[in-house]
């Protein structure tokens, strides 16, 4: 029984099962997000009347500030009040340190016997439009499953992750002292996405200069009178000091995105990137198929050889992919 | 007259004058690769009758392994061996640290006044395809002005290097003593890139483990009895220590590409990628377009609402595409 449903591709009744609670459904449509399985198009479209409503929020920092153990002590303080909550952890830098996130994981044990309570770790492996486009689709798993929160976390501070936490409608950046990485936080452009910054392991030496510094450089960000202006929070997560900070910092920052008529806009801009990442990820699977022919592998020969430039050789590719037949449409078989 | 050529978008006069060896004309020309200037398809065009001839060697590797010091001690002798020397210096992490790769050439000044190198950093801001398709025509640019040598070289073992690093004949990997790099290697797919290994800092203590960790891992690789086994030496830069066993693994490992006829396959793998990259650059900047008009925001507004499912809307959008007219031809400005 498990092991039919840990192979199934049945999305109607993986979706009525998660619907119902089944966290090894729920695990398997996460599974077939990660894969870019072929039912996804099916998957996406019974998922999508139950979505829209959730709070996304992300939370993105170097490994070792606590960015587990403060989720953690997120995921109880919504669940105190009453919140079905969903915890998506995402590792964008490499298919081969998903494992060690999953380990992470073991702290998040608190919450294992919790019905309310869902925890998936994810990597990019198959999808189509990579994580920027998966991602959205693990977390509208979680929605259709009912949780009214959404948690996705990433590790580390690069642009990958940084892009993976701007999914969100909240996103959060933790620091730590003497960690350096209020400059790391500036290179990855994370002062243009960090709605507020966390301040964690607050106990420790340098922990007001961290603070100053990141409030510098909130400073020198241009934003106009009515912007958002990013919070900075301190905390002690593993003590559980200063979680209520955090929450109140999230919650101001949802309650200005309503106030000020942005939470929708924000959420097309993030759909439109999806919409966007997964055409893009269709046209590419489209050329890969005009590879397998002998079309790029003839003009890659001459490109080789100096007898074409590969912008002329990338012209006569995009001539093929037009009469490849409407590209709205599983490629034909004889490659077009 | 230096100011104008700073500006000129001249093609066909910059392109003469680098051929000429006018190192001025050879920067303007790198700079309109890096903006993804609107003259490169005219650029590849007119350099594709002058490349297809000059050894490509890739290194990688983390920041303080010594990779500057090592490509200045290549610089040196393949100039001893008479050969004209480009080094093109990538990052691929972030647009705001190009800057600190421009600082590190400094070192490089020992080669400044010597009209037979030519030395650029490259950051990947504006190309379409991005550093997987700006590499290969910077790379053209510098063979187009007669290098007959080109090393590029990336900063980081994170998956961007390597792939921009695997763009060469010859893929090197550096590696320093208790660095954890070769972990870090195999993380990054990097074993499967590596042409040649070289454990630079070879005075240091830990070489030996170092030297012994990576030999294990290779032989850890899967690889069939005509296959090339990564070849791994040792150096000390700073010295000259050890730089003609890197020559010559460069040297054998080349000599094995030509003997296999390895050389030209892989060569059009990688026209093959080139190709296909400035082929999904193009698509990326026409669904540009669409989502400058209303379709791509009507569609992300029923996303955001659950009202349509991301696939069905992708496939709308891909529709639109398809209306827009000729793929290889430029999009019309009513956006279709």
């Amino acid at each position: 029984m498990t092991e039919s449903l840990r192979r199934s591709r049945d999305v109607p009744a993986l979706v009525a099962r998660a619907r119902e609670g089944d966290p090894r459904a729920v695990a398997r449509l996460v599974s077939l997000v990660e894969n870019g399985d072929p039912s996804l198009p099916e998957l996406a479209a019974a998922l999508a009347p139950h979505t829209g409503q959730a709070q996304i929020i992300g939370l993105t920092g170097s490994p070792g500030v606590g960015k587990s153990t403060i989720t953690n002590e997120l995921v109880r303080a919504y669940r105190a009040e009453g919140r079905r909550v969903g915890v998506l952890a995402v590792d964008p830098s490499s298919p081969f340190t998903g494992g060690a996130i999953l380990g992470d994981r073991v702290r998040m044990q608190d919450h294992a016997t919790d019905p309310g309570v869902y925890i998936r770790s994810m990597s990019s492996r198959g999808h189509l439009g990579g994580l920027a486009a998966a991602t959205p689709q693990a977390v509208r798993v979680l929605e259709g499953a009912g949780c009214e929160v959404v948690l996705v976390e990433t590790v580390g501070v690069g642009q990958a992750e940084v892009e993976v936490a701007s999914l969100a409608d909240t996103t959060l950046v933790l620091l730590a002292p003497g960690m350096g990485d209020a400059i790391q936080a500036v290179k990855a452009g994370i002062l243009e996405v960090a709605d507020v910054f966390v301040v964690n392991k607050a106990d420790r030496d340098g922990v007001d200069a961290t603070y100053h510094d990141i409030q510098g450089m909130i400073g020198l960000g241009e934003r106009g009178p009515g912007d958002w202006r990013p919070q900075v929070v301190r905390s002690v997560a593993v003590r559980g000091e200063g979680i209520d900070g955090v929450v109140a910092a999230i919650a101001k920052h949802r309650a200005w995105l309503e106030e000020h008529g942005e939470l929708q806009p924000r959420r097309e801009r993030r759909a439109a990137v999806e919409v966007e990442e997964i055409a893009l990820g269709t046209l590419r699977v489209r050329i890969g198929y005009l590879r397998e022919g002998t079309e790029l592998q003839a003009l890659a020969a001459q490109v080789a050889q100096g007898a074409l430039d590969p912008y002329a050789a990338a012209a006569a590719l995009l001539k093929s992919l037009d009469r490849s037949g409407p590209l709205d449409q599983p490629v034909p078989l004889d490659g077009g």
